[in-house]
């Protein structure tokens, strides 16, 4: 087909025109489907329920984990996941069912009481900033804003955040305390920051002395399509260039077993873990050690959770190939929206012609289709050129995603005529 | 038996000396007994085993709950546990597995934000202080430390705290912003709050506006020896004041169901609901509703809770009852110890004469037996007459706890003497 901007006016609204009856079609349809959130469907669910027969909850060192105690997980848990985590067993915390909740918790206890390097609580400062990679993850903002955080937007670039903008911003601005980011798949854009991106985070100088990464790998083990890309270790890397307090690393078990009752696990530096410790154990006695046990007694080791997202896998490709395959079919050559095919995650991002995301996402919503909120990848909702939108495609069953998507793209067409026509 | 201090000196030696020769016995038995915490025994864990039968995981409203979502917690225990906790449905979060984080995310919450009616938050006023029920329960203390929240000791009383103390302390101390007490079998006393000191806390004038009541009401169901102390509803008194959004409610069902695997819940007006559910959805997706539904699905009304509770009772008030026995077949008449029996909760508090309590601990702990350290009871872990010292005696069994108790006896009698003998 040809580009949409070399077709004149007239052939544009005569194709609008049909674009427009295929929508009321869809409309009349009264669909409902749900491509809002990375939300695993029933039958990823049911991939884990093996967990739930276990009989006896003592741990490996005869610890009843019916009962209080063990702040930072039992034994077999930290083991496990500290090498899937890529951490010393003291370098490691297991948790409750979320590392977003981890995260929160980190920037509280970061705002009240400072990190192990703060001179005085971030709270107390009079600007605290973060550095957001762009398009990002709209949890990660929330939180930002909720402690009135100035996120500073750093744009994607194929190979991670723009880190010459980054390496120029944290050693200019004492009040950049942190940068936070999904860095393997990222979300939405699905790319794996590269090894020289993640050294230099490591490495570069920082105004702040108490600086931090807050490195949500929330798709480490997520791949699709394949092998997968392989995440360079950033903690290794901050202790090669002499930083080995700055980087948090999280993961959680919410995509590889139960998105609501699954194992967050956090990785830091002895030191860092150590001054977590003693104020988490103010916080709470102890995380769900029998949820934790049920975990490690159905996955035993690493190799078992990579079959498992394998199976994972296979549930949920067939998924991002139809869509991806409709995009190309309804968009391909039109000029008019671009898109990534992810390696891992749960997304793809996509880029209208600027000042069309907010259209399309409202007119896919009157036909029955949510989808993310268009501005939603920014900080405060704000996509400056309203262009990107997040596509969630692995709850919808096969059948229902080829038609959300053809809506969608439907949509995205009469949105890019009715801003073309506007131009001429 | 004499009292001690009624004895001559000679006689008080000879005394202890055979005393010695009992605590080097129990020495030389290399004994290690638990009565540090109020840790439910093995065979309460397992009352609750049949929960771990469920096999289908959809909510009453179809919800599969395996998944993401939900905020405040599953309908079916959201009504269960509004029941239980005396409140409305939309009064109600329940959460995860344990109500002290969710009180320390209360107060972390009014320190980084404020609470409905604070003009700024907590956190960026010069002085915050909490009024403390004294002896009191540690882990409130250790919140209020970290947080750098000046604590203030309120005594305890038979039907409660000091009331007129802290009637007096409220209207005068704008930087007093809370107490935080356990208003049912208090931790350690056992003591039950009276209706009118209820009612006066409901609706004492407080220089604060946003005064806050911290309501940890975590024996609520807890009876020990009959049908147990009626505890007046907070919320209702503080709506009948005027001062709805004064109290905030908490209960768990760590000493009902699991301990590191319970359902934890918090009430308050729908104007506090309304606000921390805000900032509720920035910190989380939401709390495991798989374990939710097995408690709703195991416990179905409050009715059988509290049958359940019955059988708790049964495992637990032998232990009870012989270590009472025991306190006064050994120190009964002496008058160098007082302690309470309990009408419910899991601690028998004994003080000694002034002076002791340290010692006594630090005896008993060589001899093989932990208790909660001496001090404990207290702010910043000084009891400023050494005399208070915790009992718990729910986790070891009869026989290791009489032994344990006796131990416990014998060392509160030469401490005692100890004293009386420098006194004369």
């Amino acid at each position: 087909m040809l580009k949409f901007d070399e077709i004149n006016s007239k052939s544009l609204q005569e194709y609008r025109a049909g674009l427009l009856n295929r929508y009321e079609d869809f409309k009349s349809r009264n669909l409902k489907y749900d491509m809002s959130r990375g939300n695993p469907c029933k039958e990823q669910l049911d991939l884990s329920m093996g967990m739930l027969d276990i009989t006896d909850y003592e741990s490996c060192d005869g610890r009843d984990c019916r009962s209080y105690g063990v702040l930072d997980g039992i034994p077999e848990a930290k083991q496990l996941f500290a090498e899937l985590i890529e951490a010393d067993l003291d370098e490691v915390i297991v948790g409750g069912n979320s590392a977003l909740n981890m995260i929160y918790d980190t920037i509280a206890r970061a705002m009240c009481f400072g990190v192990s390097d703060s001179e005085i609580p971030w709270g107390k400062l009079p600007k605290v900033k973060f550095l957001c990679p762009c398009p990002g993850y709209d949890r990660h903002f929330a939180i930002c804003e909720l402690f009135g955080i100035e996120m500073i937007v750093v744009d994607m670039k194929s190979d991670g955040p723009d880190i010459d903008a980054i390496e120029k911003l944290v050693s200019e601005d004492e009040a950049i305390k942190a940068i936070i980011c999904v860095p393997k798949y990222s979300n939405p854009d699905g790319i794996t920051y590269s090894d020289d991106v993640v050294d230099r985070l490591a490495r570069m100088k920082t105004k702040a002395n108490d600086f931090r990464i807050l490195w949500d790998n929330a798709y480490a083990v997520h791949h699709l399509f394949g092998e997968g890309d392989r995440l360079k270790n950033i903690m290794k890397s901050c202790k090669d260039a002499g930083n080995e307090d700055r980087v948090f690393v999280y993961m959680s078990t919410s995509k590889i077993s139960f998105p609501g009752a699954g194992v967050a696990i956090m990785a830091a530096s002895k030191t860092n873990v150590s001054k977590i410790k003693k104020q988490l154990a103010v916080q709470m006695i102890g995380p769900d050690k029998m949820n934790q046990l049920r975990h490690v007694r159905f996955f035993k080791n690493v190799g078992n959770i990579e079959a498992h997202m394998r199976k994972h896998a296979e549930i949920i490709e067939p998924k991002f190939s139809a869509a991806l395959d409709i995009l190309s079919a309804e968009l391909g050559g039109k000029e008019i929206a671009w898109w990534n095919k992810p390696k891992g995650g749960y997304f793809i991002s996509l880029n209208t012609l600027d000042g069309c995301a907010k259209e399309v996402v409202a007119m896919v919503a009157e036909a029955g289709v949510l989808m993310t909120p268009a501005g939603a990848t920014f900080p405060y909702g704000k996509d400056p050129r309203d262009r990107n939108i997040r596509i969630a495609p692995s709850l919808p069953s096969v059948d229902e995603l080829k038609n959300a998507i053809e809506i969608f793209c439907v949509c995205i067409q009469i949105a890019s005529i009715n801003k073309l026509l506007l131009m001429k």
